[in-house]
């Protein structure tokens, strides 16, 4: 069933209107009609399955027919990126771990970054357009861009552990005996930007106890680092007992 | 330092010419000098160190420093991967599992599949590409596109595993119990395209005894399954002791 993103969805609402671009999107483009059924997600866990009741020039109206409620789950996965001049491949990687299930994206700039702006509103729209194409019940929070060094240390960062992707890292099946990171609340993920983390970046990567991962004998673009770093560890995770 | 391909080097070379496409890449794109070191690979594991010594409007001639050979590993991994309609998709999946290590690549048209042309010239362009860029030190080989049903009983399996990725399918800590699996000579690896399997293929993965990995609690594309899957087997068989 096609999947639709209602921020304002509520948990007590039987029947509720949706405007603008996304009423549009449902009925202009994917030209749903009166009867259909569709899932609207709050991206926050609330899914519900509706039947479209009425359908005017801006707006539909929808009739909840179930409802699925999604916990969050323990760790978060925060994931550190760095911003590449490429735009698709930017936007590449955004969708990806938004399918694997990341849970917040800290885009930073590196030393060695080149100048890129923060497209906040057009990289938050490729964030929903993975979530309601994965069904993933959580739209990932997308915080502003920050500057490696300066930024790091001011998050928040509680019981958690970090790990990020190094050529010279530990491969998986060593850091599977490392039982204690287990019981972290949060998992931050790392990857370098094109031309790798200045020296400086990785003092502090050192300083925060980051964990080296090695994910292939190859070099990897940021992107499929990013993608494989996720999948890697979020697999460790849940073969945990 | 930068690395180009040639599929014709040789081990007994002391000095080579290079022609065409590659040559212009070397000289017109890449900007290279008389005196300028690189990276010349065959793609087949020989990777040669070389100083140009002579350019001409239509060729290079290089003299080898160094040089490094790397052998193939066990298993080859093998990846059945469908032929999706947008190009630039598909594409992205080449690169990276090339990235990743791929060893063989043999795109598919499956039953539930759009009529897609097989454009082996422009596919091997991209794999190329990946392969200079993350210094992967062998090509993937290409086949000619399959049917899915037709073509998976001709390939030449003899002591191989093969794996799909699957919703419904089991968690990887519940295949590393599974100790059989870690003898393979040959890894094959199939994702679904988009509107997975049909019954009948999935009928042929089972009579093929494929083994069915979950790889999210979320929908994946094609290419983000296939990045996943590759990632997470290639990590499993590395844990082998």
């Amino acid at each position: 069933m096609d999947r639709f993103y209602f921020p304002n969805l509520e948990i007590t609402q039987d029947k509720f209107f949706i405007e603008g671009e996304e009423a549009h999107h449902i009925t202009g483009v994917m030209r749903k009609n009166i009867g259909d059924r569709v899932e609207i997600t709050n991206g926050e866990g609330l899914t519900c399955e509706c039947e479209l009741i009425a359908i005017k020039k801006f707006s539909v109206e929808c009739s909840t027919i179930s409802r699925t409620i999604v916990k969050k789950k323990k760790p978060q996965f925060y994931f550190l990126i760095p911003v590449i001049k490429n735009p698709s491949r930017f936007e590449f990687m955004l969708e990806k771990l938004t399918e694997l299930g990341v849970n917040q994206i800290i885009p930073f700039i590196s030393e060695k970054s080149l100048k890129v702006s923060d497209k906040h509103e057009r990289w938050t729209k490729v964030l929903i357009s993975a979530m309601k194409q994965s069904h993933e019940p959580f739209l990932p929070v997308l915080h502003s861009m920050i500057n490696f060094d300066e930024g790091i240390d001011n998050l928040k960062r509680g019981n958690s552990v970090i790990f990020h992707g190094d050529f010279e890292g530990e491969t998986l099946e060593h850091l599977i005996s490392v039982k204690n990171i287990f019981s972290a609340d949060s998992v931050y993920l790392i990857v370098g930007p094109e031309g790798d983390f200045s020296e400086r970046e990785k003092e502090t990567l050192s300083r925060l106890d980051s964990i080296p991962v090695k994910l292939s004998d190859n070099r990897l673009r940021s992107e499929t680092a990013a993608i494989t770093l996720l999948s890697l560890i979020k697999n460790l995770f849940k073969g945990v007992p």
